[in-house]
């Protein structure tokens, strides 16, 4: 039972294949759409809808805080999270390597049935594809994302203005280091897990409790690459402070070792909000109050200019340019 | 410049992605929705929407008479046409291997936009990973598709009735042998070419034409996969007559050849048809009139019973079981 593999059959379109989503499948995602046999879900949508995909080829599948699957929903819903939008509903497809464990395919289907519930989302209409033994790497999954629109307009990325202010939920670098360690099998493996999670609820809070601007999830390229979106999109400057970014002890020992700025390292369960400097307790107070916003704190400053800027202000007072990462940190971090 | 390729940086979230996706989507998919820098687009929907998704994961990437992208483009279309939605919204997801040459990634987008502006369809949403050599072939694209219903509930497989009739708008199989042919180099690869193409006009010409019951595009296990679907979703036994199901020469001989069921072979630009016996010649003038309905016709007839059941009058006037494959026929079709 356990020693089942993915065989090309099993994307072929005919009976295996109707066999291994029902088993797989329908069997987990009994959202209020999801129905054998149809190519597609009905939305009861009412209105504008925010609309967004990710794929994801992390390595390894399983990892220490989450996996491919839970990956595959929490990333999706917080990319509509940013927009100011509450998931709704979720595809999944799935390319998969001849040979793969339906055993593994389980476990991940299982992982994203679990955190779709706790994002609050359904999973109503999905795809399975089989490719031949060494034509992918195990499993890839991409996910796209439906969802309803908290205020009439979205949130976007260049809605930043000189005077707001930068919070954050929480320490980062986790997920990166997380993956990384599990991959390569290093000593730190155990000390630290992925912050993958759901922000839907949290963003939320945060927009109904005041005047949030714009939003981003530091993901590939960490919270210097969301920084750097955010800045350029608005046509800001951004100034963060070293002492007020919440980084795990292990996760700073982590990247001293490996020679990486943990502002470019990947994380799955952080949100940056911007948000009015009249409005800074309230939606720090409803970010705190919030699922996974225990730890938010405000971490920076909206500055005028220059525009495009991210700057550091550093434990000594100085401050640094901080730049996106230019190439490859970590590969298949996500 | 025709020998650049994809770098692991290209996927890493920094800079190099940002170049490439402006350089290689954004000049191209320049559609209503399409906005650099933020993790989602937002749909003007006004009701309910019907949702799909697809991944293409086809092999080699160009075929005569498509690839990958316009696959991609097509194959979501045409899943939402079945549900008697227009599709209106797409969203893009690639896994790249790394060592790709841009230009090809750049000829996949340019084939996208073109099936896209073909269906009436924008690309307003994507996301790049990359892998490391050898971790994926090539290219693999995911789409998911948002469209507006033409009627207020959705068209599903359930919907077919003893006494209706069964259309096709065209010859079967092209698809899946033009695939194969290029993919193997057989001697009959200039002579057939898929028939991948975008059907959401014609099937919307059928369901304002007359009282469809039920549509389904007969890609992956071909025909036969989609009519037994069809028959166990309406709990009907469909009849179709060999000698009205169009096949090419060239297909007929490649499947002789290779030993296939033309019934098994995959196709990406047809629609099966159901509809109320009076509405008959409707329909059909309507699929005629519409593009890529030109060779429309009449196949078969939906019985009573045995429920669940496809049955062949083959030219001798003797009937078979039409079953679905049951495994494996062509890896990498789509």
């Amino acid at each position: 039972m356990n020693q089942e593999r993915i065989l090309l059959a099993h994307g072929a379109g005919g009976r295996m294949m109707g066999e291994l989503i029902e088993r797989v499948f329908l069997s987990r995602f009994s959202g209020a759409g999801a129905r054998l046999g149809d190519d597609s879900a009905t939305l009861p949508a009412a209105g504008p809808v925010a609309f967004t995909t990710d794929a994801y080829v992390v390595d390894p599948l399983f990892f220490p805080g989450g996996d491919v699957g839970r990956l595959a929903v929490c990333g999706t819903v917080n990319d509509l999270a940013t927009a100011g939008a509450v998931a709704e509903w979720l595809s999944a497809s799935f390319v998969l390597e001849e040979g793969l464990e339906i055993s593994v395919l389980e476990r991940v289907a299982e992982s994203m049935a679990a955190a779709a519930k706790e994002a609050g989302v359904s999973i109503v209409t999905g795809d399975t594809k089989v490719v031949p033994r060494g034509a992918a790497d195990k499993m890839f999954v991409a996910t796209a994302g439906v969802g309803r629109l908290l205020r009439p307009r979205p949130i976007t990325g260049a809605g930043a203005r000189a005077g707001d202010v930068v919070l954050i939920n929480g320490p980062v670098g986790d997920h990166g280091i997380a993956v990384l360690s599990k991959r390569e099998g290093l000593a730190f493996e155990s000390d630290i897990a992925s912050d993958c999670a759901p922000l839907g609820r949290l963003a939320a809070a945060a927009v109904q409790a005041g005047d949030v601007h714009a939003m981003r999830d530091p993901t590939r390229g960490g919270l210097a690459s969301a920084l750097n979106d955010l800045a350029v999109q608005s046509g800001v400057c951004i100034e963060i402070d070293e002492a007020a970014i919440p980084v795990r002890d292990a996760v700073k020992s982590a990247c001293e070792m490996l020679g990486f700025d943990v502002l470019h390292v990947a994380n799955e369960g952080k949100m940056v909000v911007i948000t009015a400097a009249a409005d800074e307790e309230k939606v720090l107070q409803a970010m705190k109050a919030a699922p996974h916003g225990q730890e938010s704190r405000v971490i920076g400053r909206v500055l005028a200019a220059p525009p495009g800027q991210v700057r550091l202000r550093t434990a000594h007072g100085t401050t640094r340019l901080v730049d996106k990462p230019a190439g490859e940190l970590l590969p298949r971090i996500c």
